[in-house]
């Protein structure tokens, strides 16, 4: 089975049978997430793994009752940085560097510029930009899912402040972004699995576009070159 | 090879050779990222090709210099809704509902639950909102790139203003982003590639969580359960 075959395979399990998904396969869906990529390799998220059913069904009330959040086996929640701040990537750079024995401070100058860029853009974008990053994660914990022949649903309906509150994310300097409950599907109940998938055609998609499309700019050069920084 | 040896396979390819990736691969890839699931399926992106040399120029002056911006093969930029309105929606859930032959009132209610959720939050939450969905796509066409041993470089660090300028998105109602070029690696001149690959370890990556971690919350039941409006 190819990429392609599993994108096909899957769907938005709306209805789940609460069979239990092994370990090993929960690893490997796990690992696949852990891998992603991330800007500037931050990781500025991870995951909660939730089976605990009271904890479930408290959960499903802030979820809009979605029968999947307690019929899944396993719940993850995806948690991104609140913010980021010359500490948070200190320790993430530190331990870089520590891993590819390099010092610690290799990556001061590129640290420098990104502080900058992000700091003025203030808590909210940077909220927004370390979720975008536990997104690429999330998609890759789909991915992994279907490759396994798991189900799993994508599920953003739920009140995220509620959420923080109920698993006393509050002063941990993480926000929940995305929630991903893993199982198997019960095709019978389910009204989804017959439908034929629906996506944008090809032709609408994918734009070709050339210098003749484009505005007649003067040539910007940016005066820093990130190689340079990062080269280091 | 499975989607977690793809994971270990690729890295952010720092140099390119500039040699060719064939049109299968590229097809695949751009397959790979329409196929993504989206929220609500309203896939809020779509992708801009760009080969033109001329282009690539411009582009990698407003994108810190990053050579692979002018050594890859094909510049994938994501583009993402600015935010959303009833037209577009409708648009969307229509194409839905007649590729399932289903009548366009079907899925009124639920199109008003989120257009409500929506609005008031704002047209800058809109489109990080939208922005979030194109890395899903993002995600997948990189998983896809490696599974093809095709090497790909996230990127974000590009001047988001002047990329809808210069590819004239002002006025059609998408930003720009994040970057994805596509190429083949200069292993010899690339100082990325034999770097270990360093992610957080796994026990501080993945948390799991019980009942007797959580708040001590009363139960909130949301009155509105999706279900009853996606079923229709």
């Amino acid at each position: 089975m190819s990429l392609l075959d599993d994108l096909q395979w899957r769907y938005a399990t709306k209805k789940m049978n609460g069979a239990k998904v092994p370990q090993e396969k929960l690893d490997y869906i796990l690992e696949a997430a852990r891998l992603a990529p991330s800007s500037s390799g931050l990781q500025q998220y991870k995951i909660i793994v939730i089976t605990d059913k009271a904890l479930l069904e408290k959960i499903k009330g802030i979820a809009y009752n979605q029968s999947q959040i307690t019929d899944c086996s396993h719940l993850l929640v995806f948690v991104a940085w609140d913010g980021y701040s010359e500490e948070r990537v200190s320790q993430v750079f530190n331990h870089m560097m520590d891993e590819r024995s390099l010092p610690h401070n290799t990556m001061d100058g590129y640290k420098e510029i990104i502080l900058n860029l992000y700091g003025p853009l203030g808590r909210e974008w940077q909220a927004h930009h370390a979720s975008k990053q536990s997104y690429i994660s999330f998609a890759m914990a789909i991915a992994a899912a279907a490759e396994q022949k798991v189900d799993a649903t994508p599920i953003e309906g739920f009140l995220p402040d509620k959420m923080d509150e109920l698993l006393q994310l509050k002063g941990t300097g993480y926000k929940s972004t995305v929630l991903l409950p893993l199982g198997y599907r019960e095709a019978e109940n389910d009204w989804l699995v017959n439908m034929k998938k629906v996506r944008t055609p090809k032709e609408a998609f994918v734009t070709e576009m050339t210098i003749t499309d484009a505005a007649d700019m003067v040539d910007l050069p940016v005066t820093q070159s990130l190689d340079s920084f990062t080269q280091k």
